[in-house]
């Protein structure tokens, strides 16, 4: 069964958050190395998801989770900010910029399937991200629309739910094998985008050769569909 | 305070579901006028929706229901048709083309505020229309994300929970004032359009005194908020 819909995750799929994050942590004075906190930062991020999953911790959006791992990122490191500056830094995840594939991919995608983000990001967080890279979808769904993050089935399933698709039906293209792995559990076909430069110029190389897809960016993927 | 976002009703405010439904009904060659068949399905709408809100019928989304309205429509008629037939006539409501105004009046707007679609109908069909009408919104909302038909206030709030906003950051554009009406109960702000074809040449003319907006068409309310 080909793919109708493609469901793109976003931190680092789709956005550069490093460079975003990086520059907002040099505006903020913080001491340290702005990439090196960055990464911290986005090293935070799973664990912090998989305690919501768990339900060790209550449900919260991304500007939520962010501020806490944030504060424990600072007092880890004996630093400290006052709260309008650590709001400028989880505002900083609003206005990250795409990579230059992204636009004209989306648009050559959205030709032939209908397309839709599929992020742990929240729905208002995923439509200012949208807004300031000029991305366009079809509709924008969120795991926070099943309350519960990726890699857990429901937030693939509750995707294919609203789209009136069987999961087999879509097509997960991500940066992240975890990602994809997750997909497959649920159903769902996948797409590998290999992001060489999520974490800068000397990041580790990645694949996941259980992907149907495996491509360097969103028009190759979408030749690779249309061929 | 000024509205940050717009928020979309669909069927009658933004495609026109008449002149769509009732090519579908001419094309199944059941027998009566097939512009009174287009009106005496729809207005099986909002009835079998207060039965949903009141908790006498369990949730079904707008195919789900408009198949229940269709069989009701044809028995009371003493007229059937096959089962495929019946599909083909909900599927007519999943193409239904835009007011004139719509495409270009949706990227006006887009251009100062969130858009987004906020209408009974489900997600995977708003996603339809979307793209059968090039239409393009920065996200899909639907009563489907709140369980609950509007004009409920819980359709209204969760669409401005997913934004991120608070209700009166929200206005809501429709052409029909009991939807306004259950908005301004909610806390949104008000658009009326003036859809004076949505019931044919012949319709009532309506009003809504009550709108913080009252407009012809998308453009005018483009220029309207602009101004």
């Amino acid at each position: 069964m080909a793919a109708r819909a493609l469901v793109f995750d976003v931190f680092g799929t789709l956005v550069d958050w490093r460079s975003g994050v990086t520059a907002a942590f040099r505006a903020s004075g913080l001491d340290g190395d702005p990439e090196e906190l960055a990464d911290d930062w986005r090293a935070r991020y799973r664990p912090i998801l998989e305690e919501v999953n768990a339900g060790s911790r209550p449900w919260g959006n991304f500007d939520e989770l962010h501020l806490v791992t944030l504060g424990d990122l600072l007092s880890e490191r004996g630093s400290d900010l006052p709260v309008d500056e650590r709001r400028r830094l989880v505002g900083a995840w609003h206005l990250l910029d795409p990579w230059p594939d992204v636009q004209p991919g989306l648009e050559a995608l959205r030709a032939h399937h209908v397309t839709a983000a599929l992020s742990n990001g929240h729905v208002a967080l995923l439509v200012d991200l949208a807004r300031h890279g000029d991305l366009r979808f079809d509709c924008v769904l969120s795991a926070e629309l099943a309350q519960a993050y990726k890699p857990a089935p429901e937030a693939y399933r509750t995707a294919a739910r609203l789209l009136g698709m069987e999961p087999g039906e879509l097509m997960m293209v991500a940066a992240h094998a975890w990602d994809l792995q997750g997909a497959r559990d649920a159903g769902l076909r996948t797409a590998f985008v290999d992001r060489q430069l999520e974490y800068g110029p000397g990041s580790a190389a990645r694949t996941d050769p259980d992907a149907d897809e495996s491509v360097a960016d969103l028009l190759e993927l979408a030749g690779r569909l249309a061929g």
